[in-house]
């Protein structure tokens, strides 16, 4: 299979550098696995015997590597010159692009994607899942919620017998650092956010992550993806950390509880703070995400993992041997 | 597919319901899925167009229905009566039996083997393996470690990518039971126990679980599954709980951390008390179990689930649905 990256920032470089530490491992999956094309925002470059990985990571910059062209992603995926892309381009989720047409188009043509973009999949679910469907290709999206939780995997693999009943989880790593650093360290939510800041754990601009919204877009994906609904961010319950006090948190701590940024998913969809008692598997501090799951037979679940970062990479490289898997499983 | 169930105590039967249950589940995977066989140790039931298994949830006693013959469910396994069996009698450790020669016959005919029961793997795992794979059978045996939590197809399917590093597990709920008691409670071991054995949750010789024999069972199994190590459980450093005393758990308590009994699945192989961060993910309380992966990619992911009781049979129809679903690949 040839594979191109869309969007060759933090994440997409990460999983190119996992890519070639796992090469033979893929290999031995696909004989033919080859690394074809690499885009970004200024253009894209292409080779169908394959790209030199090795250069790739010594240096990203696109426009300094042979056979550079200047042009939109949509080209390389329209011209037919690879068989699955990874759609590893910015969340936007006011129109979903450029993911959005990158994997209209991928889908439409017959190419298997994998991605770990949430603002298509948050805008368009179920038009996208029809679209993979009818052309009889995969479209995956493991690294859109809580990073490298294998949350879509495990419930489709691992719980087949299992019905969800609900799911709770700790769904932004930025928040639950701010909430962990005001539990432990006794300091106001302000403070807390500009140390995030400081560290790059938080945006200049914090509203996306503190005011719920990115927790929200995971919750609209689980939903749709797990619980057979078919929701928008706007059918989302959503209060963020904002008026969170110090106060509020040190009573809490007193009753042996804390308080947590929760995604629910069940008939009602929400993003709140909630209490969370101390010793609750949910319970996880620092940048760590978790999601507890309820289900008739195994009764609770709770995974935890790191929910940003290139761990994520993970779950894409997951995703992307599934594909390779199953497609030759098809055709074998 | 027909399936015989060896082996009619509490997992068994509880599985015979979830069975019943999800029966139009597994017709859609399996339009033959049949339910054929029941063997306890008085003796086994039969019917090639399938047991009425309504009237075998509302009396458990095999004797009194009709058909019921007095033989070992040997001979159930010999007559190629089955597809695959699920093997739920009770784990011996000393010789395995009689799970051992009902596994060994199984895959010797060809018959997939989907179990919970540890002595087999724990004396013969690679002989067990190396004989379902010489015959192309699946041996699955999810239930085995951590009821619930679906450590090994998690593995398999769910992070296909990465490398395992280590793990660190609470792996027996009984001695979780007691030391979460004697760390919230501030009470002895002695009382703790009395206490355990009073609700049914250590028996009354406790020492297969008090003295760490279970666990070390589950790291044996691990190491073997996931580390592709060849080891028994005399590889594994053993020490149980019954030297925690109420002062040593104060000590820890005061520096918040608590004494939890940890099988770690590294270079060595160890099953000992050791001291958790309350604020660690594996720090779970109660009968819970936990499992901390450490991997190249994703870092670290710690699973949290029900590690014994009615749960595990979310982990055994699992493994009967993946043999269903790739066997009926393979032959389409």
């Amino acid at each position: 299979m040839r594979l191109a990256i869309i969007g060759f920032g933090f994440l997409g470089r990460n999983l190119l550098k996992a890519i070639w530490e796992k090469i033979s491992l893929l290999r031995r999956i696909d004989k033919d696995f080859l690394v074809v094309g690499v885009a970004n925002s200024k253009g894209y470059i292409y080779d169908r015997n394959g790209l030199n990985i090795e250069q790739l990571i010594i240096s990203s910059d696109l426009t300094k590597h042979s056979g550079f062209r200047a042009k939109s992603a949509i080209d390389l995926i329209k011209e037919n010159l690879c068989d699955i892309i990874v759609e590893a381009t910015p969340t936007n989720i006011r129109d979903g692009e450029p993911g959005l047409t990158h994997i209209r188009l991928a889908l439409s043509k017959g190419i298997h994607v994998v991605t770990s973009n949430k603002g298509p999949l948050v805008l368009a679910f179920r038009e996208l899942m029809s679209l993979a469907e009818k052309n009889d290709c995969f479209l995956l999206y493991e690294g859109t919620v809580a990073g490298a939780i294998p949350i879509f995997s495990l419930v489709k693999e691992c719980l087949q017998g299992d019905r969800i009943i609900r799911l709770f989880g700790i769904l932004n790593g930025t928040t639950n650092y701010i909430l962990s650093r005001m539990f432990f360290e006794e300091i106001s939510f302000e403070i807390a956010l500009k140390e995030a800041q400081e560290k790059g754990i938080a945006e200049r601009d914090p509203s996306y992550d503190v005011d719920g919204i990115d927790a929200a877009c995971k919750v609209v994906i689980l939903a749709n993806a797990l619980m057979g609904r078919d929701v928008k961010i706007n059918d989302v319950e959503r209060t963020g950390i904002r008026g969170i006090t110090q106060e509020a948190i040190s009573l809490a701590k007193k009753a042996n509880y804390t308080i947590k940024l929760i995604g629910t998913i069940d008939k009602r969809l929400e993003v709140s703070p909630r209490l969370v008692p101390i010793n609750h598997p949910l319970c996880v501090h620092g940048t760590l995400n978790a999601i507890h799951i309820e289900t008739d037979l195994a009764r609770e679940m709770t995974l935890v993992g790191y929910g940003a970062g290139k761990e994520t990479v993970s779950a894409i490289l997951n995703d992307i041997i599934t594909v390779l898997k199953k497609r030759l499983q098809a055709t074998s």
